[in-house]
């Protein structure tokens, strides 16, 4: 894309992320949190950092359809925090100790288990569990958080309650469900052997994992937009910004794998170690050797593997052309996506979500 | 009570105890979750049994300021289902193994982490670890799922959208936020020298985890019945159920030291070993000789604690009176909460709130 395009679409984007962080970060919330190191916990990854890609997608799906964007934000704040506790109780079960470059909430608790109460000391598996349990607590509130937020599309946004309910109840049951059976099939897929799994079986996972939320973004943007519940707008940008989550998280999965530490914000091969079965692994492991397979099932799902042992998996993933399959799946999918947009007026908006779409599939890896 | 009244009473919940069953187990709710093992985690505790003791302090409320009780039901299922995910959670916190005379959910994937995939086979450590995984995903689709639930009061049962979204972003935030700060003290005093905490500390955390729920019943069951946000008599059912739910808290209490598993369903003397600072062991501790304090310390908090020494400490506590003074207490708040109830029309309903608070503290021990 021109430069000037290229500038001006990544000031839009940091104007949104910007909008987002202070309707999160306002004290009509935060003074809601106790005690103070749950305070802390319920906003630490959002004051970590982030790309705000759901609320960007949310914001300019509204304005795409000719909607005014502020009457979103609120939908908007409220899926970036969703997504939030989906990560603080994501990095319990994926046992990650870092998050965006800093510690994951539950590391932190088992690091300063003596935050509060100061006055006291634990053996080790106790510091572990205060951690985990306190993390759990952490997600609880956010989620809470996030429907709270929610409801300010009615309260003070002027969306009609009937819009709001419907976009409620959508995201704690619809979303959330499939979300979770995503996970659950992520935690039961890392016990299983790769040669269980079809590429099939790993995408629709990965759909359920990020798709499903990346889809209500574009939908909720579209009805907040329209005012409408229904029409041929909202079904577009639904499809368009399903694929287009499900090509994020394939590229997410690439970063996963070969990212270095300061790109994906956490220790390289942290995937590979816990067990992930990417689609990176799966047709690197086709082309494999019975060496270069006995390799990397060595690595996969072992917590003990080493950093060479490590570095000559990643390399082998290169080498047999894992990512470059991937690459190009994330590619298409954001190509089939673009289509959609076709049924949109031709606006600002709209070319904001397809320079987001690109932007998608060219992270730096 | 009458036994004629008393047994009209417990017909009367009875009733709606199946009510709330039967809405909570419908195959429209119950065919979202997936998968099946999935499906089955999310209902447990259900199916398990329970008394539905909020969901009819809910119903009473609506019954007893004149509306019409099947109007609340979604409302009133919600409660339980919101209820139900804080004890999946807690189970995993408080590491309980058995909730109502069965596995928590935690311990149940942990037992049968073959449930799915049935062809693999894990160390102890990652079986433990995925029972607690998925029992964080199970309590996450329950809150979204009581979230859903409130939403059809609107979509089912004809409650204005407005009052509808008030009571979602009650639950979701005031509730919610003081429960979990309730559950977070109770963890971190859990840590803490017995005589670092005062009666009115632990008071006002039980309030925290308990009170701020049944308060929150009587409210929505008031707000439901009257349609409107704002009546003296919301007032009145608001804070009689408040109080009626920490007396509920201290009688649990009593029962968690010395109720036998058949009543508590789980085993006896797991919130001793678990270090819960319980108002029984703080008044018990403070009549205690120095070989009972040293007595009282040594099981409290170990888990490693054997029958032996349980059985001497909950005769301690016994002898010491911290139960007849717990129990008093208890007996006292409920006499405070039905002064409230006179603010109320004289009908059925009304005294059947009357009988609830009652029953509350007669609970057998």
């Amino acid at each position: 894309m021109p430069s000037n395009d290229r500038r001006e679409f990544f000031t839009a984007l940091d104007r949104r992320c910007k909008w987002i962080k202070n309707y999160i970060l306002h004290p009509r919330f935060v003074g809601r949190f106790s005690p103070a190191e749950i305070q802390w916990a319920v906003t630490a990854y959002v004051r970590y950092g982030g790309k705000r890609l759901r609320p960007a997608i949310l914001l300019f799906s509204c304005g795409a359809v000719g909607g005014d964007e502020r009457q979103a934000i609120p939908a908007a704040a409220a899926v970036e925090i969703f997504h939030t506790w989906t990560l603080v109780h994501d990095d319990i079960i994926d046992r990650d100790p870092m998050r965006r470059g800093q510690a994951t909430v539950h590391q932190r608790f088992f690091d300063h288990y003596d935050m509060k109460p100061a006055d006291c000391s634990l053996p080790v598996d106790e510091a572990r569990h205060y951690g985990v349990s306190l993390a759990i607590l952490t997600g609880d509130i956010q989620h809470g958080w996030g429907i709270s937020m929610m409801t300010e599309l009615a309260t003070r946004r002027g969306v009609t309650s009937d819009i709001t309910l419907k976009l409620i109840d959508d995201l704690d049951t619809y979303v959330l469900n499939t979300l979770v059976e995503g996970e659950v099939l992520d935690i039961q897929y890392s016990h299983q052997p790769l040669e269980a799994l079809t590429p099939e079986d790993i995408e629709t996972m990965l759909w359920k994992k990020t798709g499903a939320l990346y889809q209500f973004c574009g939908r909720a943007g579209a009805m907040i937009g329209l005012g409408k519940r229904k029409h041929p707008y909202i079904e577009a940008v639904s499809e368009f910004a399903a694929l287009c989550g499900t090509a994020f998280q394939l590229q997410d999965d690439i970063l996963g794998v070969v990212g270095n530490q300061e790109v994906i914000g956490k220790p390289v091969g942290s995937d590979l170690r816990e067990g992930k079965k990417t689609l990176v692994v799966h047709y690197a492991y086709q082309n494999a050797s019975l060496s270069e397979k006995k390799l990397i099932s060595g690595v996969l799902g072992n917590p003990k593997a080493d950093e060479s042992q490590i570095r000559r998996v990643i390399q082998a993933l290169r080498d047999l052309g894992g990512i470059k399959i991937v690459n190009q799946r994330a590619k298409d999918l954001i190509a089939k996506a673009q289509n959609y947009l076709q049924a949109l007026p031709e606006n600002q908006y709209r070319a904001w979500l397809k320079q987001w779409a690109d932007y998608m599939v060219q992270r730096e890896f």
